[in-house]
């Protein structure tokens, strides 16, 4: 018998009640079926395996429309991060709802978002190294792309493959404004930009500063005494420009969690926040934030708890812990504990094997890194199932 | 002209040096040619772009002879676990060097391993709820399987389904041992035994017994210490089964930590070690065990350092970090620092963008889980890239 033909079995067969005896065994129906990786719309979440990532369509759809507000009420424009959700289909919700382009934070994010027809892009890291400058250039021929940049030699570089191919390159000069990662001094903000526009490959369009030291800073009072002293390095940063009478068109900046104090500052365009699709456990706790929880890992009680202890199929694989733990949604009273690579443990629970439990990650993008799809749900039953396209796309 | 014609001229494309004067632009020839994912054999690896997985195969294939040889030893089979490679050819190489066969922590980790034809399996983690049940009787249909159970509901559902599908499931009892995660306490393993063997859709084959609680206790002495608690558990465990008269044929434990200590016991039948085929920073930190480092990231500096830190590619997208920071290979003085998602910091170091740097993962398993491509290198060369094939694969 083929067992690729009764996959509709495989999906509805029912295990047996515990019967009275501890082993007795009864017979059910077949239960053959070939390996089904993604569930079909309509099916019920709480059939859905585990452990799988599951997107809140209305909670989504919600975040969406507040971000969408937010721009008509401030007049900045979005720029949304697609390093969160690394999903075309996402980026095509954000456009749809009046988004300028998405942020893309390596190359490989890029050719994927192009080749899907999403753009224009801002790649927000810098690009280095040969292979990438190849790609860079590849990319370019098909899509609007715009690049920030902190280095003299690096933006020669990028003129000289530009120039080589017939073509000219959007830059920003990236500014640090105080996360000390990548970015030039305000102070040298001037002097790269003149660079960069006496180069012949490449286009000045102005300048990002990105504060994201700040977007978890909890409360909401040192948060935006931290950032008015990023304001400050930006300012500066916009001056060295503009005093030399070079254009800045673009000063894009923020995230999640500082957007709105940017929207308060004429000099910016726009903001380039990612997080507010999803939100996360850590998020939740930055104070002042319109946005709610999207997006849970269901995960299923594999093992009898020890004490109040159960084991959860969703470890280190299924949940990024660089942010913490992550929280249970709506059991507030339950702790998530880490079992390793393949399993975790709900402390303060009583449960048996097969019983489902939804978390809240932690961090969104590092838990979205780990999955091939969203399971997209509404009132309780898949409506889609989405492919993270440019997962582990970290080139 | 097309930009899918020129891939070998991307390849080879070299960026000019920088001139005399900070902003001169030279012209240099075609840049064209599409992404290119994969590094071609022949490639030397200071051209392959990052972040990028790779696999020393001299130190990979020593590795594995030096288990081979424990093997032959000590008379103990080796059982060596796919949740760290998630590789059938390195499967095939491990089974080719005398392996009986593959562990598995998930089930779909054991589907791609049996559509690899790699065998026989066992999959070391519980099965819980329907979706899996299901998967799991497909599986068994075209693959040789053994599972660890530790609870009677769950061995009775498994007995439920695979007598409807006419099938016979080989099945491990599972034994905590100290770890406190999955298992029954060694006083219930002669129980859930009897249950087991009881049942018409399972065969009992024996014991599971994995401390993995001990296999980062890095000195010998404590370690060979507290393996002897996990060995009196084993052994009680064992007793439950055979004073009843059950067979205990498997007896199942110790990762690459412990190998050489369960090889002293006589009831040990197999080991089911995982990580000795590359290692990772934390295991080097394990005293006694006579295999080395054979997997780094390779990771580009993206922008000049501040101060004495230089920032590259590889975040928390390229590293995990859930055993802590990854170390430098082959230059202990510096050190890696966290600089979010996307970037790394090396602290110690004056380099320049495009620079190069390995770091040896703090946790193998979970590194190689954000990866889909081993990039395999003998004397400086790309010699092969082997697809990470159950990457991900986390139901």
């Amino acid at each position: 018998m083929s067992t690729a033909s009764r996959p509709a079995t495989a999906r509805l067969w029912l295990p047996s009640r515990s019967s009275s005896s501890p082993c007795s065994s009864t017979s059910r129906r077949s239960t053959s079926g070939r390996p089904l990786p993604s569930p079909e719309p309509g099916t019920p979440v709480d059939r859905v395996d585990t452990p799988a990532l599951v997107v809140d369509l209305d909670a989504l759809e919600r975040n969406l429309d507040r971000m969408a507000a937010f721009a008509t009420r401030t007049g900045k424009r979005v720029r949304p991060h697609a390093k969160t959700h690394k999903s075309p289909l996402v980026a095509r919700m954000q456009l749809d709802r009046g988004a300028v382009g998405l942020c893309c934070a390596k190359l490989g994010e890029a050719e994927v978002m192009a080749d899907a027809g999403v753009g224009p892009l801002l790649i927000t890291t810098e690009i280095a190294g040969q292979p990438k400058v190849a790609r860079l250039v590849a990319l370019r021929r098909r899509a609007v792309v715009l690049v920030a940049v902190d280095d003299m030699d690096t933006a020669r570089t990028l003129s000289d493959a530009m120039r080589a191919a017939d073509l000219v390159l959007d830059v920003l000069v990236d500014v640090n404004v105080g996360q000390e990662r990548t970015g030039v001094a305000p102070d040298g903000a001037g002097e790269l930009a003149a660079c960069i526009a006496s180069l012949p490959g490449l286009r000045l369009r102005g300048i990002q500063a990105y504060e994201g030291h700040l977007q978890h800073v909890y409360a909401e009072a040192e948060r935006r005494a931290r950032w008015r002293e990023c304001a400050d390095r930006m300012l500066a940063a916009h001056e060295g420009l503009t005093k030399r009478g070079l254009d800045s068109e673009i000063l894009s900046t923020a995230g999640t969690g500082t957007c709105a104090f940017a929207a308060e500052l004429p000099e910016v365009t726009e903001v380039q926040a990612g997080s507010y699709p999803f939100m996360d456990s850590d998020y939740a706790q930055v104070e002042g934030l319109p946005y709610e929880s999207s997006l849970t890992v269901l995960a299923s009680v594999v093992s009898r708890q020890r004490g109040d202890t159960a084991v959860i199929d969703a470890g280190w694989k299924a949940l990024s812990t660089d942010a913490g733990m992550p929280a249970v949604k709506g059991r507030p009273e339950l702790e998530y504990v880490t079992k390793g690579d393949e399993h975790g443990g709900v402390r303060g629970a009583r449960m048996t094997p097969g019983e489902r439990i939804e978390l809240v990650p932690s961090h969104c993008d590092t838990t979205v890194n780990l999955y091939d799809e969203y399971v997209c749900v509404r009132a309780g039953v898949v409506e889609a199932v989405w492919p993270i396209a440019a997962r582990g796309r970290i080139q």
